[in-house]
């Protein structure tokens, strides 16, 4: 606790492990504290637009990132999950389960996870059939009948991942019709194991030891589907509850200015976690620069001052 | 002139690139008008900071890039001057020295250019061992005494690339000391090729058929310091004459909020040529992004509208 770094980073997805670098290579002295390695980029399938890599996997461009840290010898604590940031004279103070670390500026680039369904049989069947990762999950589910709730990008990325390995798949999306990119969306719409049930909700999960069926419910029409494998692909929720000194918007994401400034001097916010609303790798990867510049532009200008 | 695109994307460096994989990844119509591919990127020597890359030229990784808008069939019209930009209607009208395209939004990423050192013999002597360039022509002053003028980052660069190269380098750098990344500046300060000489400005350029020498002032001592080359790293103007119709800043670049949009809806702006303070290959692909996305909700705002 007598060590007080230049900055601590909170988080090692794209944002992350960016301004890891950035700050790496200013000369601060920095620690980056986080959960796992790779964030929301590492459950990704098939990455195609991070500008210069043609066709990487999530867990390929995670291995990359991985390097990328090494090569500035950048001290990453993993398992350590942070519970609160406060002040502390002119320094902060970050707490997490094992310990507290100070420094004069702080980056959240935290990320985000996956939002639950809240239906009945949800917890019960948690990693028995239902899961919230194709990619970690998917090769589980070879052959397999499955249901992929939600109809965005994420429930796309989910879809062509599953058709080369499942069954029949079944996409339960809530709205009218599928979003997303057009791309995606014609090549899932391509595939003949796919059905998509549009303005359909999931009311019920069903088993045994794992799970056997879904209930769906379209206008006030209640049916059961026999599956094996449920993925669940409705959204992200901000890993935001540690940072109750900072302002947030509704959906509980830290606001930041242009030059991922949050509401208190010397914290910064990038990627996933903050308000900005392009959720992309290489949007969270330019924050995570821009956060970690205007860090070290932060202890120049208090070192001039005092 | 009578086809309309969804997106007209003027400059391909790392901003339009990325702006020009994303509108496609939407499904968009779209062109790329530019003089070049790579912009500033592909001037840049070593690059280790665009995360993912551990250690990549500028060729390279726009070698990187050109490959990726290939994959996505991006059309580029290459050495296409953009003249001017337009209302025309609900449309924009983009003229270049070729002719004019029209589109329902469009992304200005042209990008900087080096700033001149005006003075006397600057002229008469470029491309005779003066040069804005020293990726590009540094390989040509093997053994040579050589000088770069200025003393940020992309003077360190220069001076990074040339220790490999040129003989005796000797850095004028008006201000007090270096600027720039202080992995650089201790790299550059390492090698006994370089000389700094600090709060020193060039005051001419001498030589018959080539550089000769060059004469610099520190206070008010002037001496003449004998080089056959001449780097120019004092710094870059933004490319937007063209765009009358936009806010600028004093410096004139092309003003934008966060969202990447300009003072006029439909167009949007990214990269160097904004007033975005920080000036990385990876920032400019994240504004990039987010420029793409504007324009591709802009669109479709406009069609839900009419």
């Amino acid at each position: 606790m007598d060590k007080i770094y230049d900055v601590i980073i909170i988080g090692a997805g794209p944002a992350g492990i960016t301004a890891g670098v950035y700050a790496a290579r200013k000369g601060m002295d920095l620690i980056v504290l986080t959960g796992d390695i790779g964030g929301q980029a590492a459950w990704s399938g098939d990455i195609e637009n991070y500008t210069g890599y043609q066709f990487v996997t999530g867990s390929e461009l995670t291995a990359k990132f991985e390097e990328h840290m090494k090569k500035y010898s950048i001290p990453v604590k993993e398992q350590e999950e942070v519970t609160g940031i406060d002040k502390d004279g002119n320094f902060f103070a970050v707490s997490t389960l094992k310990g507290k670390y100070k420094a004069r500026t702080v980056i959240v680039s935290s990320g985000k996870r996956s939002r639950e369904l809240n239906v009945p049989g949800e917890e019960e069947f948690k990693n028995k059939g239902l899961t919230y990762c194709a990619t970690c999950d998917g090769p589980l589910f070879s052959g397999k009948d499955v249901a992929i709730i939600g109809g965005g990008n994420s429930a796309l990325d989910a879809a062509l991942q599953l058709i080369k390995i499942a069954g029949k798949i079944f996409i339960i999306n809530i709205e009218p019709e599928l979003k997303g990119d057009a791309i995606m969306r014609e090549k899932v719409l391509k595939s003949d194991k796919v059905t998509v049930l549009n303005k359909t909700r999931i009311t019920a999960i069903l088993g045994e030891a794992f799970v056997k069926s879904i209930k769906v419910k379209k206008d006030e029409e209640e049916k059961e589907i026999s599956v094996q494998g449920i993925f669940v692909e409705i959204g992200l929720i901000p890993n935001s509850g540690f940072t109750g000194l900072l302002d947030k918007n509704k959906q509980g994401e830290i606001e930041v200015n242009c030059a991922n400034e949050t509401s208190v001097p010397g914290i910064f916010a990038a990627g996933d976690v903050t308000n900005v609303p392009e959720k992309q790798i290489i949007v969270a990867a330019g924050e995570g620069a821009k956060a970690a510049l205007g860090a070290f532009k932060y202890i120049s200008k208090s070192r001039e001052g005092g």
